[in-house]
């Protein structure tokens, strides 16, 4: 059977499918806010005792009202490739997306990275205090899995049980979480001097700092359709080229962009001497990488047909994006 | 069928029942260790792409070689009143016990309570540094959920995903962490004066910031037997009045005891303002309810009969204990 969404994803030429991705992007980011908002009400779920005031408003200012939800259209998006019912999609896209909320919000730390400006607003603790961002942060890390264990994300307990297991290592230790601790040692900011680093540490860098989420976001649609064949494979490797294409974009962005564009600090890798591909090929050569890894993500995707031609855009949408 | 464990628990008198406490917290304390030593190994597990060396330590620092596991305890004890397989209560354990180290961690920040000594030896943060304690909490916290995944934690999908629901939503804003920036707001430390705090208030903050943990190890051996009957609703209330006692027991420690026998600071919460039962009912009527609170946690084991004794054992431990 092919779903409504699936065959509407069908365009005559790639205009078409930028112009859908754009429309698909903007209505998940959507659905993904109103979810966001519910499952963040002020009335306690069974075994919860209270959900104190002060706390919540925290979280929802940390993860509502802004934020392209692009990870959350990569679970849905990859999801519908199976017709997955898209409730169960958007459940587990609010799970990922309160994920890297939390990620944000703790990376923006005096501690850390210590950022006042966050998509041009006052960071969490700028706009809280640290207290409360380090809590809401833990918060929205713990809710997380709480959603993926809700029903509503799918009726199958195995199903749930594998993408809390999937999103726990695609954010812990040995994903997203041990992906910031080698950002910070790569910034020299442990005792430790910082190895000079080669392309193979910065790929592992970023494959954990940011490209678990997405390669998670990209895996999450066969997950939830309980499919572990060639395709889940497909999925796999279409969000690892994904992500490097994210980091690559993102690298060129900040030797690049300027703040007003990029809503946040830029040009602080150059002054933490911090290396990225983009330091270690060059700006034109990194421009080349980029290209070939978009159209490696086309050519992972091609086991789907034309019914992926909107993740396919994606890649081109990652590759060639301004902020 | 009785379990042999189960069978040994059936001791004589009282001071049987305190020994046997005493032997089964030993032992179950360092099960837990070793299975937490082996969890936190370095070689990554299944999609996780590296275990960083730096913030593997730092987590390992968090949770091994010391705490009496009084968690870990709880559920499998819990466990073996319905005779659950033994290591799948250890992993539950072991992922209760990340929680409850993560929260330490994170709670030992100079952001939060500003400690410098824990269990007696520098804290996280002091040991490392502010970004690695909050990374390190951070990941203990996501490894607690990929435990409870874990096939070895049960054989039954179902059973996993309640056991992941339970624990986030103990942990979570409604649960720990939600009493953690209750505790905060009862110190002051926001911009809106603290409330005069009556009894219902406190019992409250309480129930979140240290009740919830010890309520879900009481109830983790019947979610680990999938029953849910009065078996349960008898190991919630023993893991309700359990929390209480612990916490006034605490308090009382806080006000009578001295940095020495406790191992951390102390008579920092009559600095600070903030009720605690001790204050609103005095020493004299706090112990009282203290042993109101271990009869009550008695009475509510009664339905398992002798099975039970050592965990009605516990009760006294924590009602009794002086550090």
């Amino acid at each position: 059977m092919v779903s409504a969404s699936a065959a509407a994803a069908s365009p005559n030429n790639q205009g078409d499918a930028q112009a859908l991705f754009a429309e698909r992007l903007t209505t998940i980011a959507k659905d993904t806010e109103r979810l966001l908002d519910r499952l963040l009400a002020s009335q306690p779920a069974d075994g919860e005792t209270a959900r104190p005031a002060r706390l919540l408003e925290a979280m929802r200012y940390a993860s509502l009202g802004s934020g392209k939800r692009f990870r959350p259209f990569l679970v849905v998006e990859s999801a519908s490739l199976f017709d997955v019912p898209r409730q169960g999609a958007l459940m587990c896209a609010a799970a990922l997306e309160c994920i890297h909320c939390y990620s944000l919000a703790h990376d923006d730390l005096p501690a850390m990275d210590d950022d006042n400006l966050r998509r041009g607003q006052p960071t969490v603790h700028k706009k809280f205090d640290e207290a409360t961002a380090i809590l809401a942060g833990d918060a929205l890390l713990t809710i997380a899995f709480d959603i993926l264990a809700n029903e509503e994300t799918s009726s199958n307990p195995s199903v749930r049980i594998a993408l809390v297991s999937a999103l726990a290592r695609a954010s812990g230790l040995g994903g997203m979480v041990g992906g910031q601790l080698l950002d910070l040692a790569a910034e020299g900011r442990f005792a430790d001097a910082p190895k000079p680093m080669g392309e193979a540490d910065v790929l592992t860098l970023q494959a954990m700092k940011t490209g678990a989420l997405i390669r998670f976001g990209c895996c999450a649609g066969a997950i939830l359709a309980d499919v572990h064949d060639e395709r889940y494979a497909a999925l796999e490797r279409y969000g690892t080229v994904l992500g490097q294409a994210f980091q690559i974009a993102d690298d060129l962005l900040d030797v690049e962009g300027d703040a007003a564009t990029v809503g946040k600090q830029t040009g602080k890798d150059a002054a933490a001497g911090k290396a990225t591909i983009v330091d270690l090929l060059g700006v034109a050569n990194a421009r080349a990488r980029l290209a070939a890894l978009v159209a490696e993500a086309a050519e992972a995707l091609s086991i789907f047909g034309a019914k992926s031609s909107v993740l396919a855009a994606a890649a081109k949408f990652v590759a060639e994006r301004k902020a």
